[in-house]
């Protein structure tokens, strides 16, 4: 069903417009029969750094917190790291393959407010915007690292507001990480759950107003 | 190397002193062929609860977060769990065992401040401290449930400083858990990261003064 106050659609990154599956891939390649492991804790650490990076204070990007991750990941997982195996990984999340609807969907809502708002920085946010086909069909494409505050904080949110020039009940975010939409949610966003997997909700206290299999579902809310 | 300036050693609870294997019991027992998988989804979703609940402003106590995690885990992990099982492996949490050395190390460390300091609410650490034979050699029992901030945010540590009397430089500080020895060495405490299953340190840029196996090994800090 519409909901008419919305102004602003506002897109998570990594898994919601962008596949991180070729990184999984690309770990199997250097590390077979390790990959599948290793590309799992590699996932696991670069969020839970993230967010604990947050809490104690320590900021730093995404693409520093990311290769923090793949090192930790290598080790636990037994898998020796050169500098060239790390800069092949590092640089597999910079050549992601998008979500197949992406662009269909993006073109439907040319008349609303469009934007990525990522935890990414921009020296990983921008090759994939640049290489996409819907680049110019986004207004913006808002970092964390503007504000140095990830997500899932209030203040991170607040980023896209202040950019966007909207209030928060007139935004609809998507994600398919369930940690972004509860914070999404708890800020005051309305919240479309990208569950691509028919993963389960997190017991976070909040749910999301919406939840599709992909993009496509949100187009409910279009003119 | 003996440390002379420290005047407090402050403990971590889980993992630290309490051994949390009994839960993984109680699962593998209520839930044959699952219990494995589950306990340790139960885990994750326990930290990754108290850091997204922090994140987000949204703080409940370790006890409700720990109930939360475990209805993700068994939701994800397949399992029914009715009113009486769900209470049968909370009560399991508050029954841990203790490590044997807990009592001679902490009889050894009587000429200075002794504490714990978890992120456990009173009502799951109470009863374990009040079962243990070395209750009474302690000289605080301190959660972070009185400045509903958890570990490892700087306002957490810090409320071991305001109720021990003592300087970050004084505090020596143990915990099995490598996210907490990253927040305690951040925030100032010296660290000595308890590294009972001969983990990986996180790659967070901070980290402990020293490593042992056991709780043993600090007591070269004690006169």
């Amino acid at each position: 069903m519409k909901n008419p106050k919305i102004k602003a659609f506002v897109f998570d990154a990594y898994g919601t417009l962008f596949d991180v599956h070729s990184v999984i891939e690309k770990c199997n390649e250097l590390f077979p029969g390790k990959g599948e492991n290793i590309s799992g804790i590699w996932r696991q650490k670069q969020l839970e750094y993230s967010f604990l990076r947050q809490l104690m204070g320590r900021y730093s990007t995404f693409l520093e917190i990311t290769r923090d991750a793949l090192r930790y990941a290598c080790k636990e997982g037994g898998a020796e790291l050169t500098g060239e195996t790390e800069n092949q990984l590092i640089d597999a999340y910079l050549e992601l393959q998008h979500y197949d609807e992406t662009e269909e969907v993006l073109k439907k809502l040319e008349s609303y407010k469009t934007a990525i708002f990522s935890n990414g920085s921009f020296d990983m946010l921008s090759p994939l915007v640049d290489q996409s086909p819907f680049g110019p069909l986004l207004d913006e494409v808002l970092s964390v690292d503007d504000v140095k505050q990830f997500k899932p904080t209030p203040m991170a949110y607040q980023h896209v507001l202040d950019r966007l020039g909207v209030r928060r009940e007139e935004v609809l975010f998507m994600s398919s990480n369930t940690w972004d939409i509860a914070g999404a949610a708890s800020f005051g966003f309305h919240t479309a759950w990208i569950n691509r997997q028919g993963k389960e909700m997190d017991e976070l206290g909040v749910k999301p107003d919406y939840e599709y299999n992909d993009l496509r579902g949100l187009l409910e809310h279009a003119q």
